[in-house]
């Protein structure tokens, strides 16, 4: 099969690999109908070494069971899944608690990427989510992005305990913080007020609910949203730098809560006596995609969200180089593959 | 009237200064009836530069009314109060919400401190919380717990979200961290650990219900902690170290809740990747007592809770210093004053 590969930083390459094969009885293969490039992906195009066995790559995919070990039972040849970005055995004390994420027996790496043509996927019954409808071409990327981007943004509002009537913050302009902005919707926000600078993407970010948009950053972004709004009950920091956070936790009322989507680039932040006397409550982390999945599937499949609208331009597999480029040059928003 | 006066390090006074007086209408004077030493006052009490003037202390008392302003209607002379740390006007956004240590007229500093004979208390319909008893002696020690150690405690168990069956972990043998103990086992905690090494407070922990004690720090406190329980699901760090907060996240499991009520010592703290990925909340801050103080007074009233018990020595307020200095030398946990 083929299946994008990385060999270092900016070097992608498609190539031929073995085709996945069952290994474990409880693995199922996967034939892939579309998967992604996610901006995760970018961190390792941009600094990893280079290597001589190369990386297969990809962790957001949509396809159809082609094969299922002797242990699976949930799943059957055909049918179409939802491959959330780790996988998880769904039965251990965190899958119990909807913490896939943490699951005991999960994890993300050692398999297949999604990027390919086929996956091997351990824990199938507890990784794949069955999609109870056909591949309709309109909902495909919607449900591709309840892979990551919609399940991940989703995390952020959850754990912002957003509600109804809240004045939401989402720091990010990216795909995560754009589907952050249709969580907080979702669940009931008044007001959302989105910081990015992108201009075609804070315009999407208000096609699906944003109220305003904040281009400024640092102190004049949090006085800009203090002026607009008289500082946010809720946050959600869909970046991972310093100023994201710093924007979240200055934009915030006393008693407010922040919660992170971007993985963190640092490993010490501000939670000093400033923060500890405004009872600032620091939360989110890796969204537990499994564990979302079955809960948004009903409003992607009746068109109620349509977080696929993130994906702006699609490539055929062999062209997942330009894909990689295009996102790490910002020309592309979130990039869509199909084998 | 007699008040104790910090004049710098080591360096408390009780001396004569003018009796308080209604300055605004929506003054209260109170007649203290008992007052008390906190934690935090050590802090100056071990580094504060010696000035001329000095500092009237004290944020900790229970009283009788004396006097009242022309706008004051909800108290009347005669009423037994109970003071909260901070004073607040509770009608504010932060007030309506619960969070009246952020109150926008409040504050704690610029009036008389609550080691004194009488104090003049601002905004004081919105501070003082009227007790519906007489200041019976068995009930005055639990009453005046509530101006903060138990108020705080509470907040600690409220912002972790103990509830019924929850394990949680109490970093901190103090005054405040014993309180952190009755409030987790009064919202329904099944196994609460206390970390601490002082065996009288440990053994007063035990009593309040705490099932297990931790005295190892650092790694191996963590390492014990994990052993007893698998990892604790919510934990309440009452110290304000870092080593405290080291244990708090590390004894957490993954989606775990740290609540810190002890003022950090540090500016910046981990909270990168690696907490990112285990998906930690961390949550509390300085807390509101007038918001828990009428939740908490029935349980005192009837004897459900004795926080009181924390009080280890009784001062007459004329050897304030001496309760200064057993405080500080960990002779005594927490000093109650009798002017």
């Amino acid at each position: 099969m083929r299946a994008a590969v990385m060999y270092g930083a900016g070097d992608v390459r498609v190539e031929n690999r073995p085709d996945p094969r069952i290994v474990r009885p409880t693995d199922a293969v996967v034939r892939t109908l579309a998967a992604c490039v996610c901006g995760s992906d970018l961190w390792p195009y941009r600094s990893m070494p280079a290597t001589g066995t190369g990386r297969p790559m990809g962790h957001e995919f949509l396809g159809v069971i082609e094969e299922t070990g002797a242990d699976v039972t949930a799943l059957k040849t055909g049918d179409l899944v939802v491959a959330p970005f780790t996988y998880s055995d769904n039965t251990c004390d965190y899958c119990a608690k909807g913490l896939h994420i943490s699951c005991r027996d999960g994890g993300r790496y050692g398999v297949d990427g999604g990027q390919g043509e086929a996956v091997r996927v351990p824990y199938a019954d507890g990784t794949l989510v069955k999609v109870p409808a056909a591949a309709d071409p309109v909902l495909v990327p919607s449900l591709l992005a309840l892979s990551d981007v919609m399940t991940t943004g989703h995390h952020g509002a959850v754990t912002a305990r957003v509600g109804r009537g809240d004045t939401v913050l989402v720091v990010g302009d990216g795909a995560v913080g754009l589907c952050a902005v249709i969580a907080a919707r979702r669940l009931g926000a008044e007001r959302i007020v989105l910081a990015g600078r992108h201009q075609a993407r804070t315009g999407l970010g208000r096609e699906f609910g944003a109220t305003e948009v904040v281009a400024e950053r640092g102190e004049e972004g949090i006085a800009r949203i203090r002026e607009l709004t008289g500082g946010v009950d809720k946050a959600i920091e869909a970046v991972g730098t310093r100023q994201a956070l710093g924007t979240a936790l200055g934009a915030v009322l006393d008693g407010g809560i922040v919660s992170r989507l971007g993985v963190p680039q640092y490993v010490e932040g501000a939670i000093g006596p400033a923060e500890f006397m405004r009872n600032i409550t620091l939360t989110g982390g890796a969204g537990p995609a499994r564990a979302y999945i079955e809960q948004l599937l009903p409003d992607v499949l009746d068109g109620t969200i349509a977080p696929g609208r993130v994906f702006d331009e699609t490539f055929p597999l062999d062209r997942a180089p330009d894909a990689y480029r295009a996102m790490a040059d910002r020309r592309v928003l979130k990039a869509l593959l199909r084998p």
